[in-house]
């Protein structure tokens, strides 16, 4: 793409290199900007660049946050002694738009995946096992992709919890949040580990709410 | 969508107002831009800033500039009494990218369109009838979209030029880039208006030369 421009084939090339954006939506998305009034233009990058440099990560949670503590742990109408374990932010976020979970979270920032070079010290798995032990939690939920590497995770956790508490941990209950035919999904199109789990953990008709 | 810091939401929220990005894209897009580096997101943000209050139009062609003149005006090796006449700068970008063009442009800034309350006081038309006098242009290409409002522009351009410069204008040679099948575009599937014209407008074999 030629450019009779440098400032625009500059702006190009920056909003080309977001994830999923080429240089003809780039080129869209700059032509747009262009014919904004300036103080917007001005202010959507005022705002970007405030977001990167002032945002921060609850401590005690890891999602994120305006100040030290993000807004869900600060809020004293959440069940603080529930935990909700997820990979990242747009998880909670997810959770959090289907308006039914009233307690906190625990974000990991990724799950355990030896090929990928992660392992349970880059995530934020000490930090939980401290938090249970200090907060007496009362539930664990794991909220993570049904994935080997979300099992990994969820199991060696598990394991982490148990040797460090001993007897304590016999009174946190962990769960995992249930996996099914989604609803909407078709029988027939199911994979069949989807299939052959839902089969096991059939659930009793009068715990089947609808929508 | 629910979010636990004011400052990821106003920076989603930013993101959203350009065209063809819901919120889930620009949570996306803002997810990444967290996970950069700060200088990275800092200069993204200025470049953006930057192009939008600095960035001109070329007083000639008003094609975007970094200067008075754009870059394709100022170049001499360009036939300068050649001008093709564009809606919007996309157009040049587009005409620029198959490098077979190597006069100069003038971009109107849209076509007329009574509907749409343009007239041909909005449009770049008075500029381009003294350009056209003043610097003895021999040839005049028109390549606006195939519209009503494309070809009323045309006859309302050609008549100006014709009442204001009386004899002179014999000598312009005005034409409008071709119309008719689409190279890759299957004749049964045409319009019966692109099809009735590529009819009328055929061209000697030896005059078609395929890419």
């Amino acid at each position: 793409m030629q450019f009779s421009s440098s400032l625009l084939e500059n702006a190009v090339n920056e909003f080309a290199r977001l994830p999923g954006i080429g240089k003809k939506t780039a080129l869209r998305l700059v032509l747009h900007l262009l014919k904004q009034d300036t103080n917007d233009v001005s202010q959507f990058s005022e705002v970007i660049a405030k977001m990167r440099s002032e945002i921060k990560f609850c401590q005690r949670c890891f999602n994120v946050a305006d100040g030290d503590i993000c807004s869900i742990c600060a809020n004293s109408m959440r069940r603080q002694e529930m935990i909700c374990v997820v990979e990242n932010i747009r998880d909670v976020i997810a959770i959090e738009s289907t308006q039914q979970y009233s307690g906190t979270y625990h974000v990991l920032g990724g799950v355990i995946s030896p090929l990928d070079g992660i392992g349970p010290d880059q995530l934020n798995i000490e930090s939980l096992a401290n938090r249970v032990q200090k907060e007496r939690t009362e539930e664990l939920i794991f909220a993570l992709n049904p994935t080997i590497q979300g099992d990994t995770t969820i199991y060696y956790i598990q394991k982490k919890l148990a040797a460090a508490s001993g007897e304590q941990s016999q009174n946190i209950r962990i769960t995992t949040i249930a996996r099914g035919i989604a609803f909407g999904g078709e029988l027939e199109y199911a994979d069949e580990m989807t299939l052959a789990r839902s089969l096991q953990n059939r659930l009793p008709v009068e715990n089947y709410v609808s929508r």
